[in-house]
């Protein structure tokens, strides 16, 4: 972790660089495998999962005995540590739920807004050696709320075709209605398509390597809506002389065990506390099983000392960090401040793996600056707003004039007349 | 206006497609744009302003001379009527804001979002004959109540190196801090990239023609968001026998006249309707400037007839429509049903002018299909929803071991380490 006293504003889109991740252009495989899955199904998904996960399956649906028989599998204590962060997921993400409010804009018209739920939402869940069920509560918990009808969950099966018994618990206790052991390319493009087996999803959710990250802006090309731009996962940690270093070492250490290309910056207004911290570090880091990932990742990491501590959230600012711990004096009041981040964290006990896990905010966040025009998933995310309005005739008297004048103006005469011909017949004393 | 009765479940797809528009592959053109603009800043844009709009500038930005000469050619009721428009916009747009509400998810873990502008945003309003002024209306205004910091206004000149007056008074009526007399792929590409003239735009808006929009796609991938996929406008008409037949015709007139790719159609339960709203077209057609757009528009449309309304509306939801009238008895309590739609329109009074102009709600909206999985321009667009946590320490002590359990079974130790590090310390009695 490399160390820069007062940084000058000129070395700020430096400091704030995100790793380049040399990604192939896989855009040609992407459309290969897609074009293939959309003229042949079911054959070809199977077909991609024999090649990429070295497993042959006759049914890629989860069946219900595959599902009991993973539930008795989960340690009772795991059991209820997810139903725990369940419930806080649940409780956050139901304060996010609108009531319609009817707004008079004019004596006579009503506008508002109400929420519909998007109907088909698939969910990807990477494979690999950690079964990423946090990541199932996280996407499958507002769209229950939501209301999805279909809540299809995909994820790559193991050398056994089978799926982490972690994962089935998650899924069933959130309502998901059908889980596929599939991975990759193959299954977001079978979620985007549709096959004889796996239904077309209209949102597409989740993480995923860089096939899957090629194979959903792919899907978005071709109309289904995406979740979030991928990227790499960070953390930037703002501390003052009210900060422990060994809890500031320890969320560095956490958010760099995530992947050698994950970033982490320290920033504060003190080179005692970077000393403090880097040593915590040190000592912290021996007992990691991930040691190489992490030691990979500091690399691409910085600690920066400003002269005050509201320098340093201007530069916060100005990198918008996925993940933002305040670990300064009266962190809350530093709030206002704020301008970019996915998910804040406030004060000493605030670490970051508490929403990771259980908080009850969502950990889907926008990475590698996208914090500055895009927000992390939420209820939001499952939903569409349709606004309505609904004018009496009152109201079209009220207002049909300023209409008839600007639709004139942009020279649309048949927008006037759709005003004009009610507004005569009301004249006319046709209706009243 | 091709009529179709009790179409079977297996034409709706053909049904619900919209004009195919054979784009040509822009891709290329759109590329050496930009990069063209990223080498060459302002001298790059005034060279394809020459080209593309046959005009030479020696400054780009409208100044305040500009502004101020315009407005005194907009006539007085259309400045009234602007205004009373930006008025009702503004209501609508600020009932749209979220008050932060704080939940405690477990005892001493609090959890909610605040809400920030995005802080640059780009709005491009295309040129031609029609000045769209009330385009600068629907994405100023929530622009404004959001707090962006940068409202960019980029727009065409036309021969004489001049905006409209109208836009003009639009834009400084509602905020909008800099506009540029720049249009096309050379006008994005500026506000993509940012210029020595034109500021860097975090997210962009507003419609355009196929070079506009295959500029945003472009400049989408390079990471800054856009309002929505573009499509031709459209709108899909309910009626039963409380209709005016009269009403129904001029609201589908007035979609018909947006462009000849605009697509129009009329669910009803009742062959009578048809006829009447056809001859009413007729004979309303006959007194509209925009004739040739409108009859091109009307080739592809279709009046559907089903047994009840009910099935119309399921058409109506397969369709998702970006603008739908429900002229149906007892609209509003139709509403329930309404899957997708950008917006609704309830009962006779509620033409699609209304909505365009000056009832309140926003015009930017979901058309293709898009509706399913899109909602439209709202105060929501303009800002980015950050989430808050804050664990007191009870709240650490309580939610942790859910926390560990759940890290160590997703194998990251250091996850797990971030909560026992703190644990420890608060057992060792070191805070309190």
């Amino acid at each position: 972790m490399k160390t820069y006293l007062n940084p000058s504003q000129e070395q700020w889109p430096t400091l704030a660089q995100r790793q380049t991740v040399a990604s192939a252009d896989l855009n040609e495989t992407v459309k290969s495998i897609f074009s293939d899955i959309e003229k042949n199904g079911s054959k070809a998904v199977k077909k991609y999962t024999q090649y990429f996960d070295g497993v042959t399956l006759e049914n890629l649906k989860v069946t219900t005995a595959e599902i009991e028989k993973a539930l008795t599998k989960v340690p009772a204590d795991l059991k209820k540590a997810i139903q725990t962060a369940a419930g806080n997921i649940k409780r956050f993400h139901q304060s996010q739920q609108e009531i319609a409010k009817k707004i008079e804009t004019t004596s006579g018209v009503f506008c508002w807004r109400e929420s519909r739920a998007i109907n088909s939402v698939g969910i990807y869940i990477p494979g690999g050696t950690a079964p990423l069920f946090s990541t199932v509560l996280m996407l499958a918990i507002p769209a229950q709320i939501a209301g999805c009808k279909n809540i299809i969950l995909c994820s790559p099966p193991d050398k056994n075709g089978e799926l982490n018994p972690a994962i089935l618990y998650a899924a069933q206790l959130t309502g998901v209605t059908q889980i596929y052991k599939v991975g990759g390319i193959q299954a977001i493009a079978a979620m985007t398509l549709g096959t004889d087996e796996i239904p077309k999803a209209d949102k597409l959710f989740g993480p995923g390597n860089q096939f899957v990250t090629a194979a959903k802006q792919y899907a978005q090309q071709l109309g289904t809506a995406i979740d979030l731009p991928a990227g790499p996962s960070e953390l930037l940690v703002i501390a003052d002389d009210s900060c422990d270093p060994d809890f500031v070492a320890s969320d560095l250490l956490s958010q760099a065990e995530h992947g050698g290309d994950s970033q982490v910056i320290l920033v504060t207004n003190s080179e005692t506390i970077v000393a403090k911290v880097t040593s915590a570090i040190e000592q912290q880091k021996a007992v990691l099983p991930r040691q190489s990932v992490v030691e990979k990742a500091l690399e691409n990491s910085r600690a920066l000392v400003f002269e005050t501590i509201q320098k340093g959230i201007e530069f916060s600012n100005f990198y918008a960090p996925e993940h933002l711990i305040l670990a300064v004096e009266d962190a809350e009041n530093m709030l206002p401040f704020i301008e970019n981040a996915g998910s804040v964290f406030l004060g000493n006990y605030s670490c970051e793996s508490a929403g990771d896990y259980a908080s009850g905010t969502n950990h889907t966040l926008p990475t590698n600056g996208f914090a500055k025009n895009y927000s992390g998933v939420s209820l939001d995310s499952f939903v569409k707003k349709i606004t309505v309005q609904k004018l009496t005739s009152k109201g079209l008297q009220n207002l049909g004039p300023t209409i008839e004048i600007m639709a004139e103006a942009e020279q649309l005469t048949a927008h006037r007349n759709a005003v004009s011909v009610r507004l005569q017949k009301l004249q006319n004393g046709d209706y009243n």
